[in-house]
């Protein structure tokens, strides 16, 4: 069957039988359908949906686009998570060793960030010597020994769904409900694990902006992990603000290893340990997910975490002495406090301003080839719900040199924030779990 | 505005501004809004439509892409006729003669024809010797010498339109009523003329199946030609079976020639009367269609537009002598006549069968380098609504040389015929008037 033909189908609504989709998929991939013969037809999915059938045929034909990952010599239960990401974002940082304490692996693909703050790589990057494993072989060491496998995202995996996101994003069809499934979920079962977890962030900051949406994707995902057996629990998290109080690389860093001996804020570490509850009952620990969370939050005050992150950081060669004494981090030459102008309960907290304002300290990279400071970034002192008097300190911008760019970065985080004459509830980090 | 942001704001149903579409379009043509972009937001136009407005940008932007053919020097009044197509379609070749003894300049861009049959400029290559004038000077000059003015396309007209065209052939975004419209139309209004008549060919052998989808199409094509103040007629034409007899370049003209001596078949008589009634409307010779077409049908009696035509030929360098004796155009080496296997009343005659047959003759290009056989066709004895007798002639084919694709095209063209116990009736040619 010609291209054109297949995207007449679905342009006209009629379902596309396995092969047929299998194959347009695979030639694409190959070449032999062009670029713009597949924007055309990822409009027409994103105007017309997916049927069950064809969003398995898409997630199975991505999956196995590439080299699939079943690390091979791995005895731990493996769990999968991940973060559709947000401003604040370093779960994976102190969830993992947290996990590892239970005798649980996780194993995850990163990538660089693009965009208002770096991605889990670029955290990582802070630390001097830092070197992720670059192969399955070496991620399975790095699990067996520690607990924590996270590796930086190869060409091999999913090379279809690269393509096809590449060209979602300059086309208009990103924000797509089963575009967006098929392409998470194909990376998961792309890698072996026991037990997929997935962090679906809502509000300002997230590509999710409302519950009822986050909750469709979710219901997508879930059913996709289902047409193929596997195990897929989603947790609703806020993002109307940021996660935690740091922002910036080296900056988040050092919160994750606070938030590891329990001295973390309290909305980093109540998702952290939800998710750890989750995990546990997937593993088969525990009955309930509060009866995780219980073991969890007990096992923060013992800083066993820590000892963990620490030896996955010297497996990779990085400098450990960062873990144990996370004040390394803290090494922007300037800090300055963002005063507040007025008296009043902070009502709003834009994650996505916070974000930028980061990016244009140098915590984010605008274009690809910028360079990202890890050293910079923003500390939250207060968020939503706190109450403020004039003059208090709202946040903390770490900072290289006194410039235009930092003048600007503090206007915007000024006005990222919204005051409010009445008492404002800190909104819930876990919105709902599916 | 970036090209991702528009394709956004189409796919999401927000109108454009005139500028931001015209921006849009302005940049694909010059390269900076990429293929894979355009037939994105191709896609989104039509799965979502475009508004008055947005298909008034889109018409303008493409007229205004290339030149503008003033036609100055022509002091006659000018008629653009166009055809959306079909099978067996001469109209041009008879129209332009006809309505030039009546004072009426045509004007007309003709290009080669891709698929079943070949396009105005393959019949006219029938004739030895004959060039099409290929400037808007030498255009100018037959149209006030015979009133018959037929230029080959230029790439310089309407090149927007020629750039999108090309990737909706490719990408399913061909049959939308709004890009087909100002497909047509922007073509329309990049030359000057007097009055538009536009004959939309409706039924199995037409892009427009069903009288209702080429009305819809009529009316949007009339109300963008009331956009830019011009005057627009539609008839809208059957095509359920090849129009008149002949379905082959040289055959056609021979039919052409024959039908402005009162010689040819009814139902092509009938089209060519009627456009023509529409036509001395327009220029006020009569205030009736039916007055014009008891005209025009008084003037095929006289064969005068005969030796227009001639005079034409004659000025593109062509043989006139072809004109004379148009049984010159009969010279293919062998004819096959088709019998009918059964007793019957003709009760379908599908038009693309006919063309595909005639095209497997030689008639057509299946790539664009095909090169056509101007002598070779089909000749319809019996049409819908015919009594035939078994052992009675339907068709003959005339070809050249007898091999496979004789017999697969003998067998194509009985396939087209069905015939029914019953009496039917002779389909109308004029469906509707608009």
């Amino acid at each position: 069957m010609r291209a054109v033909d297949i995207i007449i189908k679905k342009r006209d609504g009629i379902l596309l039988s396995d092969q047929e989709l299998q194959d347009f998929l695979s030639n694409y991939l190959e070449g032999k359908v062009t670029d713009y013969q597949m924007s055309a037809f990822l409009m027409a999915v994103y105007l017309n949906g997916l049927s069950e059938g064809e969003l398995k045929t898409l997630t199975k034909t991505m999956r196995d686009s590439g080299q699939l990952i079943d690390l091979e010599g791995v005895t731990k239960f493996l769990i999968d998570k991940h973060s559709t990401g947000g401003v604040g974002d370093k779960t994976s940082i102190a969830l993992a060793p947290l996990l590892a304490t239970f005798g649980i692996g996780t194993a995850k693909m990163s990538g660089k960030g693009l965009g208002h703050t770096g991605g889990t790589l670029d955290k990582f990057d802070s630390i001097p010597g830092f070197t992720f494993p670059d192969s399955e072989e070496a991620m399975v060491k790095t699990i067996e020994h520690t607990g924590v496998g996270i590796m930086g995202q190869t060409d091999n995996i999913v090379p279809l769904d690269k393509k096809l996101y590449a060209l979602r994003d300059v086309t208009g069809t990103v924000s797509s409900f089963p575009l967006i499934a098929s392409s998470i979920m194909s990376k998961k079962l792309a890698v072996r694990s026991d037990g997929i977890i997935l962090d679906v962030k809502v509000g300002d900051g997230a590509f999710m902006k409302t519950l009822e949406d986050a909750q469709k994707l979710a219901n997508i995902m879930k059913n996709i992990g289902e047409m193929f057996g596997r195990t897929v629990k989603v947790v609703l998290s806020g993002m109307e603000q940021p996660l935690g109080n740091a922002v910036g690389n080296g900056l988040e860093i050092y919160e994750a290893v606070q938030s590891l001996k329990g001295e973390g804020p309290k909305d980093f570490e109540v998702l952290i340990t939800t998710i750890t509850g989750i995990a546990l009952v997937q593993k088969g620990d525990v009955k309930t997910v509060e009866e995780g969370i219980a073991l969890a939050e007990a096992k923060l005050k013992t800083g066993e975490a820590v000892n963990v992150l620490r030896d996955f950081v010297a497996d990779c060669g990085g400098d450990a002495s960062y873990i144990e004494n996370p004040e390394k981090f803290l090494s922007a030459p300037h800090q300055l406090e963002l005063k507040a102008k007025e008296t009043g309960c902070i009502s709003e907290l834009m994650a996505e301003k916070v974000g930028i304002a980061a990016m244009m300290l140098g915590a984010g990279r605008e274009t690809k080839e910028d360079k990202i400071d890890h050293a910079v970034g923003i500390v939250l002192n207060k968020k939503i719900g706190d109450q403020v008097f004039e003059g208090d300190t709202l946040a903390t911008l770490y900072y290289r040199e006194e410039n235009q760019k930092l003048s600007e970065a503090n206007e915007l985080l000024e006005s990222a924030y919204k005051f409010s004459s009445e008492s404002i509830q800190k909104p819930n980090i876990i919105l709902d779990i599916q």
